[in-house]
């Protein structure tokens, strides 16, 4: 089935394997007139790459993507926008002895079970590069809304069992420790918490935290393309999530209601700048920013689980593509630690999400339709 | 947007408000010559009822399905089935007070961010009754799924503080302690902890898990359509879900590669009896049963979290509609824990899925194609 | 598959069948906010009724519509819209004796091969009642199309040899001829004409034209989802439609570029009036209102071709179930002519799909973003 | 929005404008299994390459097709196939004078109130080019219909007042005359009236039929995404087509039902050799290969109706983007009839359809999904 689209109105596709010719993605559905530049989308991408400290791969990827339609002039058309990036540095022979047997954790197994054989080499289209393709398209909703004042922002929370101090929180540390941590003491102790790891031949899992400011209320569908249920399925579908909450998130189940609820309160006494635009707000925020699936003013706040990287250099036991049980050892150039390199994945899964909802809901009263149609 | 529609193959449109005529659902997508009849839905709606113990809200409702098309003979035929259940017992008048004001914890202001105005009886759309909608189709989902020898069960994992002791799992407790719970002795334990809350006027959280039986490994789509990213989006778009987690979940951002990994091995030994069908399993679940977003042939395993029931009776700070801040007391009828009557709605979100993605995956190959078009 | 929807943003999902319990529609997408009551959609729902006139089938069915959901205090909330139209006047005996054979002109067979067994009675899915969904939707499109002072109409241009004079055109006559012409001298000619078929035992056919004014230029999507095609597949979808046309249609392929080019002009001289709104034209309509897809500012002009009704009462050769030559007459109830309560259904169509692409429409540039999102 | 996807499960994006870096499709959901390389898409877009005759543009292009991903080793794997067409021919220059004006039958004024601003370089988006997309995906269609013994087959019915005379159908003439048609005769014919067109600065327009061979019964659903239905918007989704008709189209409006109903008739008198496997055939396809909206074992019989090329030599009046009337000559390189180079178009169109609705029936009966899951 045609499973690499996402987004009703803010839609996309990516395509492309690890050691294929490329891979990228079509966005269709962005408005016209948004300025739009390949170098927008290259400072994302360059966010997702490999190579880039001792704790990542020293695979290096160029990963320079071209913009192959929907842009005149610096603006979009509102034509569909193709995005290319050459795969360069694949090294295909490091896979070819994996090609009969199904390593622990992967998805060799299961796409030999669907589809009846497979692109082994690297991982073909289950590889982390396919996340290229949701990066590029993530860096053009971002864009989008950023024209609106809506930021999105995720960084690292804990890796292993070494998390973020908040009350240390420094944005700019995101862009500039290699663990994506907002804080450089909790970063440097994750660091060397990873090159254990590695000593070990073993690796690392962790939390990944994004946050939505400027969101207005209303954002979001009842029933099933709820905020949140969109969000949920943006996350999980990110190779590596297996867990994903919101707000209070697993801790809810031990909360009582009286804990949980968040009170209203009018905005006059605490923000009287804002009164005016924003007249309500919730004292506190314990659902994530988000009330029956619909976005309500506050925050946003959403939680990704990442599970340690399945590709490990200690023997592991499996079985080979004739059934037999084999030992393997696992070669080539893999991360101890999934998650900072997701750590853009997640924003722009979040922002995706959140455009195709924002766009989605300008058609949600007829006032709103007035307004294009009968100025 | 058309928000309440959900799957591809095997596709869901819901309707209906709390207090309106009635609620419901159509299936489109079913195949033809399914076995079915009003009671294998009525089944299904019977467990979600309110008013069958003392810690459910004494409210009694019918919720009496009926089938208005797409059946034919005691067989689909391949139409859609459209199903009715007329509200009967609904009390608007106990909501007209808070017609003007705000609930926290409910959908009350961002519905009406969202729509300009809204229907503010029992909630409207986003009240717990929308859930008809999605148990009488799941109950066809899983009738299907049925017929395929694959299973879903859903019960109770915990309650506040309370959890299950899986090593006394009795299945048939499922259907009859009050809690949906597996375990007696902890369901017993569950009554007293929410009694406690309804003395306080408060109410509970806990967390439902669900298991599937018997899918066949291949099942869910790479990169967007994973299995576990349309699961998550199907729990999550449960009204009071705020975390869904996969396999081991939260978990694995503390676990090492070695230790998540699950190893595969050839069926000869442990399970001889299928190892003609199911030559390769896993000698762990870590998973919880998909691998790259597709079944991997083990039990599928998801849990969700669920927040404290948000209405309770207590006086709570909020808003009215002209911006004002109030206190409110809500007065209705209400469960003082949601989990018990979701587990059945869980189970439906589950079956829909598992079912839809069972069909997409039909046309994975050429070799099922010409299957069915050269026999 | 699920192929009981139609459109994207204001989108419908059908069900019934003639002998079944009831059919209906869901329309999820209707933005809030619009005024309507089940008298808009009855009015629409009377147009198609059957009995009304010695050239109809003299069954009488009430086919009274109930709103079941989406509707408060008048107007619509944006959550779905359900309606239900009950059965109450089929007789299924009439038909049991078609139950083992394969009605010529109908779907009998291509049912029985698709799904393994159908719903014989009165043509079930298949069958002229099918389009109650369609016209109960389509009357809620054009509610909110008449909002925005856009006007759909549809009517009958021509009976077998029998044509409408459009110099003679007459809008009131559409709703008070039997045979919905805007010209009662051709509608008395035709009456003759289906008079002298109907003694003949046979049936006839004829040409709908509907016209769409007060559209907007820039509706439509370039590429697949062009107003024509998704006007072209709304058509050709209502069962009896053999052939779509946009303005000079078929036509065109014996034209020079330089007879079927529109030429563009300023507006200032002719309609003088309207110029600050609508400042360009065409002096010509050759194009029926759409370029590139999309509409282009003039009238709307649309055909469909309506084979002759199928069911008629000469014996007729065919095969039964046991795949045995064998002869048949039909008995029941049925139209001469498709034509006069199939114009309804056209424009119902017509409705759905502009509502549609006028919704979807809103989010082609930034600027209608900003307007929404900063006022 | 999205409206540059077509298909459900067979479903590509295409993007791509005629002066940008390039054009191309991405095929998502093509089973896994079908062997397929560059160069049966090669000669699919061969067919439509300009410059190949004197009644063609001396334009000469490239279009060479590069696969990017979703083949391996001769197969598709089943996920997506990325195909891109470089633009290499492009004399941007040429249409600059055309920036600012509107041309008559072009989409130049529609883009501009759609979107704000438009890729005035050879009309952008809605040039010709853009069937680029189109047929390099209807060959990958095309491929997997042959392999299940499904011939599409498309060619020029007539252009202008000239007709093929089907007595004399020549299938390779299809591919040999500079117009497509399958009668070398008439061919000649219309390149003399296709001179005459040219010397007169003008241009002509004409039809195109196409065929499917071996299509089974059963294919297409009920209501809205009927064969036809889908067939339909297939064809009116091309650039230039005005009209589309099935079967019989347009002359059923002046047929009695007891010419236009196809009998039904035992196959084993007249095709024996096929009556096992097709016991069932029509005596007569007035119908065109569909009842209900179901394939019916008889041969599919679609027509397109082609506008003449919208760019002529000849001075013509239009509106310039200030509102003020203007004069313009066009200039450039461009066909004077657009069938020929369309007859492939149609012919992808139509496979795609096919090929989509092919797979959709595979879930349309419990039989054919036990034939997968429980072999």
């Amino acid at each position: 089935m045609p499973g690499s689209s996402f987004g009703n109105l803010f839609r996309i596709h990516t395509f492309g394997e690890s050691h294929g010719a490329g891979l990228g993605a079509i966005v269709d559905g962005c408005p016209a007139g948004l300025f739009l530049e390949e170098k927008d989308i290259q400072t994302y991408l360059d966010r997702r790459k490999p190579g880039q400290s001792n704790i990542s791969t020293p695979r290096k990827e160029a990963d320079k993507v071209e913009i192959l339609s929907g842009v005149f002039e610096g603006q979009t058309t509102g034509t569909p926008i193709a995005m290319l990036v050459r795969n360069t540095s694949q090294k295909s022979k490091d896979y070819s002895a994996l090609a009969n047997c199904y390593r622990p954790g992967h998805a060799d197994f299961t796409f030999d079970e669907k589809f009846g054989h497979r692109d082994y080499r690297g991982g073909g289209r289950s590889s982390g590069r396919e996340t290229i393709g949701r990066v590029a398209a993530g860096a053009i909703a971002a864009k989008l809304l950023s024209e609106l004042n809506i930021r999105v922002m995720a960084y690292t929370k804990s890796i292993g069992p070494v998390s973020v101090d908040m009350t240390k929180f420094n944005e700019e540390a995101i862009l500039n420790t290699p663990t994506a941590m907002p804080d450089e003491e909790a970063s440097a102790e994750a660091e060397v918490y990873l090159k254990k790891c590695m000593e070990e031949k073993d690796s690392a899992g962790g939390v990944i935290e994004c946050k939505v400011f400027g969101l207005p209320a209303g954002i979001g569908e009842p029933v099933f393309d709820k905020l949140d249920a969109n969000l949920a399925k943006a996350l999980m579908s990110i190779g590596a999530v297996k867990a994903v909450e919101i707000g209070d998130g697993v801790n809810v189940a031990m909360m009582h209601g009286s804990e949980n609820n968040d009170p209203f309160m009018t905005n006059e006494e605490d923000f009287p700048e804002i009164a005016d635009r924003i007249p309500i707000i919730k004292k506190t925020n314990h659902s994530g920013g988000t009330l029956g699936g619909i976005s309500d003013g506050s925050e946003l706040i959403i939680r990704a689980y990442v599970k340690p990287t399945p590709s490990i250099f200690r023997p592991q036991q499996t079985v080979d593509t004739d059934g037999e049980n084999v030992e393997i050892t696992i070669k080539g150039r893999h991360d101890p630690v999934i998650v900072p390199r997701a750590v853009v994945v997640v924003e722009s899964m979040v922002a995706l999400t959140v455009a195709d909802l924002l766009l989605t809901n300008m058609t949600s009263q007829m006032e709103h339709v007035r307004k294009i149609y009968n100025p």
